[in-house]
């Protein structure tokens, strides 16, 4: 990665913003469609600050069934799902010390210890023992091989679903407490963001294996059409916009004029690159390292930057102030665009802006998550009107769908997620069916202190 | 079927013993072992007794999934699952009536109008929708074709399994619910046996789809090591002993000298069997049709035949009377096994005993329940002792899965059902966390009064 992006200044995150860094890293709605995950890319903080001491962990590998639910004969097939163990506080089984179960989610298990503070936490508190699971097609965990090989097969890559994944969770842990004669201590599992779905709906559908679950900053309601008509609508779109209104928030707060720039600049974007030699004009004004192709890439690098600075508003940099006043100090002449680009450069002084990093996107789209939106994660997530200073982009199925046709060969099933585990009138069902699941929203309850 | 088989009697049967019929040859704990379905076969009552008026009934054709749970190409096929709808009682969706749902077991469906008593009796009392789901694999829902052809490619059976059929019964609900724009109607799901299992795992897996279930003489118990250590073996035991006790006491009450010579028999058929030409002596005596490959095949044809003559004791042929009478009549001078056979014979009256009749085998085994069995249904059900007249036959995990891997080329997962589905103790979690499902014991309390 080029020196000069923002990402380089992540060493000097406190911990507090570095667990913000993995929690929205992790979160489905940081990515609001398809297409932005084509802009910059945050950068998991893996070598930075380490939350738990490596030498009280225990490796071990399980194997573990890579179809649960057929009996044809490739379903038989076993791979080697990595977890690790500290019970270094562990009351042990005899005295039925609880066990806490971090179920891993869209990264490798090494990315999670440096923000998941949970266990580490409350372990001594409750003589808990501390077990990791790592997802499955994450990290040491991807069942034939390498990951780029196996997301490339459209056979092996269907075995990647969240009911397989939360069955694999299942399997370890009863082989756990076969293994250490734990039958009887309860299990807490715990995980946040779309680990926070999983952990509920381990909760949900392993009632007999998880005692409790602890799900944190889980969107498990923005699936389907849990719309206005069952008047989830508002609750959803506040949870899982939560992000959008945040970024927003914090460059409202800096300016209102540099706001209300980079609101209008989207439709100066538009506008623009609908002219004859629209996009080589937008490529020399925003300075970019290659042609662009189109303006949703522009688009989707900008949203990235304001996203980026707003989330991760360092204040040794404050890229905030910084853009800002950029925007604000190109003065009431100058137009629109370059305006925002005084604004852009003003901060970041790149000799150029390479708004698509070679890599990225095959990292993106064939490194999981992707797969997983395209598959079963349907969220419809969208901004349907000009209440932001980002683009209104209404969620449209028929696009989505196709999309993910031509990127991956198969039809997402929009309608899976809330069939399997539920979604309308949930909280019927829960006061009447589950119980022992605490829903926190990660981004005003920190995670770290959810015990 | 040879005319001289006890089967064409049925027709006189009253519906309390088709109704009897239906559970037992349901019931899973009706095959004790693999080896018994080589014995005489129970016939199904399929054109006797019409519990229903089919013109009330309306049948349609679900486009179902064929594997929910993973996205591979193959995972998309859709196969035609039968459903039948009677809303002849049913108060509507303004009204919030409710839906009663019966969830197809391991038959046709069409066999199943016969002996479900519980939705024609209450619909009209609910003001209830019916609603009569076929299980995947059996009678018109099978994908891909035939059910021989299917069974016999080990791709296209491996997604016979109990968690694609339940997921098949939430996605028919959800569409109905959805057509008849019924989504605040209560749906209850009814099965019996292993339909009963069914339905109590539907409600436990889809609380948000069926707000209670009725699961009658469903043996959930009986899976995995939920034996003695647990406390649950006493239990479970005579819950799915029930059928043998059941047989063993009316032979008991009809005659004692008949019981014991009955419980003499096993261990003098091994004897006689290891002798030289004690194949052929047995044949003679016993009269085959064909000469005896093993004495299990005997052993297993007499079972069949006591069971038989027990549960299905037709009042104007009393074949336990005609068969204890022959075995008692044949005076205190004649061997153990000259008085089974007159028995037998007093009875049935054949020129030649078929002991494994054409086809029965291959019908058992690749018609549905014996794959299930050899997949995922592993009962571990043996008779460990000398407490009743059948021979003891203690259950044997390694030869169980030999016997499956040889037929079916896969390994059964004997701990598959208890990881999905729970069974350890299962007091405390459906205390804790389950609710509305009512376990009603199909032979001690008759299915059709179970509401």
């Amino acid at each position: 990665m080029n020196s000069s992006t923002p990402t380089h200044s992540l060493k000097l995150l406190p911990f507090s913003l570095l667990f913000l860094l993995g929690i929205v890293s992790a979160a489905p709605h940081n990515i609001p469609r398809l297409t932005a995950i084509r802009g910059k890319q945050f950068k998991q903080a893996s070598n930075t600050i380490l939350a738990y001491n490596s030498e009280d962990f225990k490796t071990f590998f399980h194997n573990q069934t890579l179809d649960h639910f057929n009996f044809r004969p490739d379903s038989y097939a076993i791979f080697q799902q990595r977890y690790m163990i500290n019970d270094k506080y562990w009351g042990g089984a005899e005295a039925n010390a609880p066990i806490f179960v971090y179920l891993g989610a869209e990264n490798p298990l090494d990315d999670d210890f440096n923000v998941i503070g949970f266990l580490a936490d409350n372990a001594p508190y409750f003589k808990a023992l501390q077990v990791y699971i790592e997802h499955r097609y994450y990290g040491q965990s991807v069942p034939f091989g390498s990951i780029e090989e196996v997301m490339k097969n459209e056979d092996t890559r269907g075995y990647f679903s969240s009911a397989q994944a939360i069955a694999d969770y299942a399997e370890v842990i009863l082989h756990l407490k076969g293994t250490l004669s734990a039958q009887s201590c309860p299990v807490i599992v715990v995980g946040a963001s779309y680990g926070g779905m999983l952990a509920s709906w381990f909760r949900l559908k392993y009632p007999h294996v998880a005692l409790g679950a602890l799900a944190s900053s889980a969107p498990i309601l923005y699936f389907d059409d849990i719309t206005p008509q069952n008047g989830y609508y508002s609750l959803s779109a506040r949870i899982s916009s939560a992000l959008v209104f945040v970024n927003d928030g914090v460059l409202q707060e800096a300016s209102e004029s540099c706001y209300k720039t980079i609101q209008e600049s989207w439709s100066e974007i538009d506008r623009v690159a609908s002219q004859p030699n629209g996009l080589s004009i937008l490529s020399q004004k925003f300075r970019t390292c290659s042609p662009l192709n189109n303006s949703s890439d522009l688009k989707d690098y900008l949203e990235s930057i304001y996203t980026y600075a707003a989330q991760y508003n360092d204040p040794s940099t404050n890229p905030v102030s910084n853009i800002c006043a950029g925007i604000d100090g190109a003065g009431q002449g100058t137009d629109v665009l370059s305006r925002i680009f005084t604004g852009l450069d003003a901060y970041y002084q790149d000799s150029c802006y390479n708004l698509n990093p070679s890599g990225t996107t095959s990292r993106s789209y064939f490194n999981g998550w992707g797969w997983q939106r395209c598959s079963e994660m349907v969220m419809p997530i969208g901004r349907s009107d000009n209440t932001t200073m980002f683009p209104p982009e209404p969620f449209d199925l028929d696009s989505y769908v196709k999309r993910c046709v031509s990127l991956y060969g198969v039809s997402p099933r929009p309608h899976w997620v809330t069939t399997y585990y539920g979604g309308h009138d949930i909280k019927l069902v829960l006061r009447r069916f589950a119980s022992n699941i605490i829903f926190s929203n990660g981004l005003k309850d920190p995670y770290s202190s959810g015990g």
